[in-house]
């Protein structure tokens, strides 16, 4: 049972041309908390709020937080669509384990989303490409600081309408190869969607914008060589006609649409090859003209082409810089999905009903 | 200038053989916000109260805050000193650069923990083995999704009269030594003291406490091989008589109390090799009876000995898992210059004046 108690003091919505990427939220939240002898409990839908903790809270010392990202679309035909919730709350349950947080129902969670969703259905902006993101997180809040798990967590869903996430949308970006700084290693917890590995990226992050580039591309801890993701997203290379992506190695991040593209390009006859790819074999082909398409993928970016690296100094134009065909089909397909007007062959769409909600 | 409102709601001093480690906050806390426009701003001693922040607040979503651990001891001669606190707001400095968070003025945060002392003086406990330990962190507040760094920081001090940090105290612990699971690797943020590196070692720390271990001894991420560091400390060893801890290798803490011990060593005409220190030379040397002594080294536990290793199902028992005679030594002489026993002929103690506001 979700208590839900309704703002009374409505917010003006911003212009859908001008929502950005997560500056914006909805008029509504959701709130679960734990203890180790209630267990999670005290679901409720409360008017979007300040969040109060002591400042001994574990998750300001000890960083044990973990979050997840996933959207809610609507389609032409007025349906409001999740795209694989399912799997975002098993990614978010496998992260809990990483991190020593106590596990969430599945069906508990899934059925907030739902509701949330009701109660500010009219949140969803309409405009092409726009769509609701989703935040839910969990983090610790029991004050003490000494080095242990907590035995209090609260979990929280937030929402926030977005446009596109980067300022090129599906025009190719500019990738700065980040060959001394690390963002995981195997054994870590690269795998784990939990905050402290973002903070660690602002670093390279920073440096790659002050030279001009978009993201930072990412290579393995132990032998900078390997190529792990870029920024928040997973990244598949088209080399020789053959598509490849890095594996899942136990340092990146297992992304939805990289699962998910991965099973589209299967459908088409394109199979995927998941293996170790280094950085050396990729400009090795991006000189002799072989790297015909790069691309990375995630669920704010959707799937966003580069056209650019940098790496060592030396930089590599990829398909003059112009968006790949295969990245082009592959964005087309999966936005079709999740805004209904491609058949969903996969069951990866996830109507919610809105009723009497929407507009 | 500190503006100080002072709490009519005094608690009560919890018992000083009761004190544990980070359970108790004292009735002050010291505030500092900050955001790009305004630089840090509105330096503040209020009432020990909750935070109250927005749930997109960046702090949640991806890890920006980086904390400092010291401490206040309250002397035979009634005098408060603390222990090198300019190397702690130096050591947070660096840390900030490292996670992209702004720098503080190292003479303001000063000002603020001898303040914020001076305001809470009757909270330093008198008992021997205790203190009062002083927790300065920083967070990022800016409620916006995307990753990079936060626009908007606070900075607060809270403090906890503490006993010792191991319920061993003085008494040899176990250390389990983890081969599968890492906590930081060169390019990384290992060397900065952020959150994110501590709720990564939960899960390991788990597995040693269900099989009897106190703490986790760290490998290096890409070999799983050299030792790094001991739970939140440093690690020293003493193998055929010579004294040798891991260099500061770019993935572990540059522990102060590390660097007090080598220099009380260094003015005993005892020099400390800092290198690389494999498990295998490490096991080798104990299997001959060559490891003399093993000890963990930091401002919670002081100096903790370690009398036994768990490696690979391999059990090594150091010293006959008693306390060593360096380790003894090493305890006396720090904990005697931070409580005024002995003198400091370093400089490390800085002496606060509290005046009037003594018991
Ligand atoms: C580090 C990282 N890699 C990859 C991804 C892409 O994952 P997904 O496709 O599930 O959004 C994300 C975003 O969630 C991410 O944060
Ligand atoms: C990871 C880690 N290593 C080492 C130390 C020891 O450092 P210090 O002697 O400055 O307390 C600490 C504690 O601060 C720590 O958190």
């Amino acid at each position: 049972m979700i208590h839900i108690e309704r703002s009374t003091n409505l917010k003006v919505k911003p212009a859908q041309e001008k929502l950005g990427f997560g500056q914006y939220f909805t008029d509504h939240m959701f709130m679960l908390d734990y203890d180790v002898t209630k267990g999670w409990h005290d679901a409720r839908i409360v008017p979007y709020q300040p969040i109060t903790l002591d400042p001994a809270a574990k998750v300001f010392h000890y960083g044990q937080t973990i979050f997840e990202g996933l959207k809610a679309y609507r389609g032409g035909d007025s349906r409001i669509r999740l795209f694989r919730p399912e799997a975002n709350i098993a990614r978010m349950n496998r992260s809990n384990v990483r991190m020593s947080v106590p596990q969430l129902d599945s069906d508990q969670v899934l059925a907030a989303l739902e509701k949330l969703i009701e109660v500010d259905a009219k949140w969803i902006p309409s405009e092409p490409g726009t769509s609701l993101y989703i935040r839910p997180f969990v983090f610790a809040t029991q004050p003490v600081l000494g080095v242990a798990p907590s035995e209090q967590y609260q979990f929280i869903i937030i929402m926030s309408p977005v446009g596109a996430y980067y300022p090129e949308g599906i025009n190719p970006v500019r990738i700065f190869v980040e060959s001394e700084h690390v963002r995981a290693s195997v054994g870590g917890v690269g795998e784990a969607k939990t905050a402290g590995n973002y903070a660690a990226t602002f670093m390279s992050q920073q440096t790659a914008k002050e030279a001009g580039y978009t993201q930072v591309m990412w290579l393995d801890s132990a032998q900078h060589r390997f190529i792990e993701e870029v920024g928040s997203m997973n990244v598949f290379f088209r080399i020789d006609g053959k598509v490849c992506t890095p594996a899942l190695s136990g340092s990146i991040l297992a992304g939805i649409t990289r699962s998910s593209i991965i099973q589209l390009l299967a459908s088409w006859g394109i199979a995927v090859e998941e293996r170790t790819i280094s950085i050396e074999e990729l400009y090795e082909a991006g000189r002799e003209g072989r790297l015909e398409e790069a691309f990375g993928t995630g669920t704010a970016a959707v799937v966003s082409p580069i056209g650019e690296l940098c790496w060592q100094g030396e930089r590599l134009i990829i398909g003059e810089s112009r968006t790949g065909e295969l990245a082009k089909r592959l964005y087309d397909a999966l936005t079709g999905i999740q805004y209904g007007t491609v058949e969903d062959t996969f069951g990866w769409v996830k109507a919610v009903d809105v009723q009497a909600a929407l507009v």
